[in-house]
């Protein structure tokens, strides 16, 4: 009678747990990015402990401002990169080769049933393969990089089950934003979302990361899609080590129940400032935008930029255009397959594997007053620029949006 | 018995003139980018002037801060597009398009005869095509912005030739390398600088463009190639006017004359932290390097990653490789032929057209202490990152470096 988050963490802390219960666990992965592992390595550095628990179990790519955007962040990098030669840290990627949410599965960190913990927010990505994938502070993650373990209240969890086949112009970033709006950005504090459904098992690896990217856009300490085929084959030439699924049982406990009937679902939009300010395109009424932002962890694999490819072949974007592969084999195989041409052609600008402007650092920060449609998974008041307006939607709708220069529906191209 | 310079002076002041003579000259194209417009529309606008002279001889490139990397860069570029739109100017390229110096060729406002003046130093590269090119500060453009005239003291010229057939290994960087190693910084001190010989007949446009965008790092005036099959060639489906070339009378007068016998030339390169600071490579003592940037207006065109990708094919960089493509249509026409598939997949990053990490704006600064070998045309103390040190090298030189860690010539790899 328990839920997959009570499965891990009883496998993670060595004994039977329920929610609510006080743990210390085993971490079986732990990462930091090239922003918050300046503060965990800091934070180490003062409890003079000569060596990480584990350097194998440490991941740590640069993303989140690179390549280096200023003097000070070169400096920062330069400190990082020293400290992981001196730990001998060799799950290492520098500048250029993607997003920590990205890498962490396609280096087969993120796997069914293993507990994997980020000093990063959107962490709860790995729930789409069935790990329980959480963020932590920095200063949290330097007592995982010094004895491996971290304490965690176990969450209750809710269930959400999605029936229905999407319409060709929707896709798993518009189920999400309408399971956001609907419980809103406070629905699902400290609960970890199971989801269930045909719509969910129908949804590639690249649809589940996208919804569980979000889960902490509604509170949820993370999101879990129950592992199957689509999981297992995708991790077949990835998976670090050997992994066991775990799975809910038929009587687990949940806090709450939701339902959604994704078959009626049109394209989705969450207008400024916040997550859940989320309508169907329909209802919104002409918005110009200056920018049109195609990439980040939650939108920025294969099969997005493809499904940008698709709406913009042909066309000439109105409006600044910038599509940033969420990491170097996205980007390989975007070339090989032509997306890459079909997207310059159209007048879109590619920037290299990373955040990009999704956080403001730099590659397309907004001014004020202006609006850009983005992928990614926060709108934020200056998130992407003091004075800026984000809109949120799929990467069809951006795509849809940069040919008209206003936000627009893929059904209307 | 006038050189190049003084019939484009001729023609433009609408009277014979010879070096040394003060003359108002009708300016063909003007070109300013997002770093220098703002100051040339700022000091427009306190003239109080309601109209540019002739929009269709304005062009405006951002190139230098692109995609933005700050609020304030964005808020200056929205404004920047504002007044654009406002002066009905047509020849804009936004962010993503390309480099200033790439983009005036390409669109074809670099022609032979022509006098050409940019809010940018490197506007000596429109030599290669037989014009007269130089840069001017940001009010002297609001003036010519206001008349379409400025004046200017007639240069003197130098001829350099060369002669020779260059090594595999060596390229058009090379030799200019060599030539402003020879005369110094201020060898060439507001002269003009034409180019003769069977080594500068043999270089196709790109390496034209190399050599002349290089003349400023002499002092001069400009760098001019006289037009020949290769130059209409170029400008064959892109000039957007007739032109006329003009040549210098066999009689014509130099100030100096130099020589250079190119057949023995190695790989060269310019050390910190002066662009004169030029070695055989074979003279350099092991330099261990953090960084190699291909790009820029001196180095960033299809031949110079072709080069780059012939030296990375089936190897993998050591240190961190950022390659910038002049332009769109370059990072297009790289895409289709598989020299950015041969890049991603040695593991270089590829950034945006425009001027990428070259002036230390963004993508790429390095860090204190920090080494970064660059195909880029200036070498001063700080450019690319307070406390760095660059050096400056061909496309095959920084490629065979990235693979290595260390300065290396292509000649070893």
């Amino acid at each position: 009678m328990s839920t997959i988050s009570e499965k891990i963490f009883s496998r993670a802390a060595g004994k039977e747990v329920k929610a609510n219960d006080f743990v210390i666990a085993d971490v079986d992965y732990a990462m930091a990015h090239d922003g918050t592992s300046v503060l965990a390595v800091r934070s180490f550095k003062e409890m003079e402990i000569d060596k990480v628990w584990n350097p194998e179990r440490i991941v740590i790519p640069f993303d989140h401002l690179t390549p280096a955007n200023t003097d000070t962040t070169a400096a920062l990098q330069a400190d990082i990169r020293g400290w992981i030669k001196e730990q001998n840290i060799k799950n290492f990627f520098d500048v250029g080769e993607g997003i920590c949410h990205q890498l962490m599965p396609e280096k087969g960190f993120a796997l069914p049933g293993k507990l994997v913990v980020g000093a990063d927010s959107h962490t709860c990505t790995y729930g789409a393969f069935g790990a329980f994938g959480t963020g932590v502070g920095a200063t949290d993650m330097s007592e995982i990089f010094a004895s491996g373990k971290l304490w965690f209240r176990v969450p209750e969890s809710i269930r959400i089950t999605a029936e229905g086949k999407l319409d060709k112009n929707v896709s798993a970033k518009d189920l999400t934003l309408k399971i956001i709006g609907t419980l809103g950005v406070a629905g699902a504090t400290y609960k970890a979302a199971e989801f269930y459904g045909n719509t969910i098992e129908d949804l590639s690896m690249a649809g589940r990361m996208t919804l569980c990217n979000m889960a902490i856009e509604m509170g949820a300490k993370t999101g879990i899609v129950p592992p199957d085929k689509t999981t297992f084959d995708y991790l077949k030439e990835r998976a670090v080590e050997e992994y066991e699924p775990l799975y809910a049982d038929e009587d687990a406990s949940y806090a709450e129940e939701y339902h959604f009937d994704a078959g009626e679902l049109e394209p989705q939009v969450a207008c400024p400032h916040n997550v859940d300010n989320v309508h169907n395109i329909s209802d919104i009424p002409a918005t110009r935008i200056d920018q049109a932002f195609i990439g980040t962890c939650t939108n920025g694999r294969l099969e997005d930029l493809e499904a940008a490819a698709d709406i913009l072949r042909g066309e000439k974007v109105a409006v600044r255009t910038i599509v940033v592969p969420a990491s170097r084999e996205v980007l390989i195989e975007a070339v090989r397959k032509g997306v890459i041409e079909t997207l310059l052609e159209a007048g879109a600008i590619i920037g290299s594997p990373g955040c990009g402007p999704c956080l403001g650092g730099h590659m397309g920060v907004i001014g004020k007053g202006e609006v850009c449609i983005s992928t990614a998974n926060r709108n934020f008041k200056g998130r992407m620029g003091t004075g800026g307006y984000i809109y949120l939607a799929s990467p069809a709708t951006a795509a849809a949006s940069a040919i008209t220069g206003e936000i627009t529906s893929p059904a209307d191209i």
